[in-house]
């Protein structure tokens, strides 16, 4: 990896570990975040060489820029960085969401290069204290352009992925929204709810066994970040919320019955559908 | 572990796990299953030093007896050994439901040397094939039992789930029952669930996130034993299914009115009651 410098803009978990792999691989990386602290952790690690400041001065001499902060503040953080980003041959993101973005990018005429990204990486926990070196390695990226992408930005935003490990995809970002919100969102929300009813109920985490530890476990991801991505993608959402509600309510009736064959078809269907597509 | 012979019936991920540990520390185990290669494995790996057979008739030496099979074949299990079973000091099973085993043990004039036994250990895993030693360690076990009970056999039940690592705790069966539908029934039915939806959508479980792997793991759980114990405690899982759709519901109407302080809130509740119960 020797483009660069790299402005990563939001040190959190895949900003901050986005930052450890590039500086380990010798890149020039500079660092924003809201979080005074986490910029002098950043630099005192020696991960960062440079702390952009709130005016993003330092943005003019960087090549990559990585907005990498919830989707609902990526859009504004854009617009500010607009006047500082003349030299930049890439402008990507990371959000779980990218239709919004892109339309973003387009409106302020960074469409050439501009790339959406997503890494399918991380965990529940956020922030620079849980970022770590190696994240992004065998984790799937999907990547979204429009007719309008330069061909040199969509290279570099495939070059900045794989040098961490990752693979990258090229998707629609209309249709990665609408698979993320099956495949990523709705699994959050069910987690949220099965969290709230065992709350509700005072159990304790800790008294559950492993299935349901595994199930809550992303209940305490970020909520403003998911907040931004509920909102965000709401209408994909609720058509995989609805879909998964025709799920329970047919199971439900299964129970009622005591059809027993019907629960053994769909746990076959579920075993057959585990081993045919893992 | 100096008690024995032991008769495991039913050589799975619990009871074979069960007789590899009984057999590392050196007691005498014996087993049956209705798979003879099952059967005939356990003993080339001299875990079992002898086959029961379809008669029970080695039953009539054992000290203890573990129905180690799905909730609905345990009653009818115990209720063949019962002519066989004089010798038996503790019967004991594995189930995840325990009100129906027990009553059946007490109508069966067993009442005084049965225990109700629930390992929360394992996976979605099933058969010898899964089974290990150590599955045991460091797990919850809950134990049931009544008035008529002896302490004889209730000392015994503690003492054979504690050689194996694990930790005991007594509990009343309905309430067991109970808890039991919203700390493992309702995940694997929220599970079961999402992986009926993407499956439906034709998504395959490889290219998903972390969460998705995560959150349809257990639907691969097995279809006869899961099919068995929805049957077998319908109420309380009808119940623990509708508190967590009420829980769905608000979340959708959030998500609908885009109202974020309420998907704020609800990530913060659950980010809190991990916080403090984990």
């Amino acid at each position: 990896m020797t483009d660069g410098p790299f402005a990563i803009l939001g040190l959190g978990l895949i900003g901050g570990s986005l930052a450890r792999d590039l500086a380990a691989d010798g890149a020039t990386v500079w660092g924003f975040d809201l979080n005074a602290q986490t910029v002098r952790e950043a630099q005192r690690e020696a991960i960062i060489s440079r702390a952009i400041d709130a005016e993003f001065s330092a943005l003019h001499e960087a090549e990559t820029v990585v907005l990498a902060v919830p989707v609902d503040v990526a859009p504004h953080l854009l617009e500010q960085a607009l006047p500082h980003v003349q030299r930049a041959r890439l402008i990507t993101d990371v959000g779980s969401t990218k239709r919004r973005i892109m339309q973003r990018a387009a409106a302020l005429g960074l469409a050439s290069i501009f790339v959406g990204s997503h890494p399918m990486a991380g965990d529940h926990r956020a922030g620079w204290a849980a970022s770590r070196r190696g994240l992004f390695a065998g984790a799937r990226v999907d990547l979204c352009r429009t007719n309008e992408t330069g061909s040199a930005a969509w290279s570099r935003a495939q070059t900045l992925w794989q040098s961490v490990g990752a693979e990258t995809t090229e998707r629609d970002a209309t249709t990665h929204d609408a698979d993320m919100a099956f495949a990523s969102h709705l699994p959050h929300l069910l987690s949220l709810a099965l969290a709230g009813t065992l709350s509700s109920r005072a159990f304790a985490r800790r008294h559950l066994g492993p299935a349901g530890k595994e199930m809550t476990r992303i209940a305490a991801s970020s909520a403003e970040m998911w907040a931004a991505i509920f909102e965000d993608n709401s209408v994909p959402v609720i058509d995989a919320l609805e879909t998964c509600l025709a799920q329970l309510g047919a199971l439900r009736g299964a129970i009622e019955r005591h059809d027993r064959k019907a629960i053994v078809e769909a746990f076959a269907a579920a075993n057959s559908w585990t081993e045919r597509t893992s």
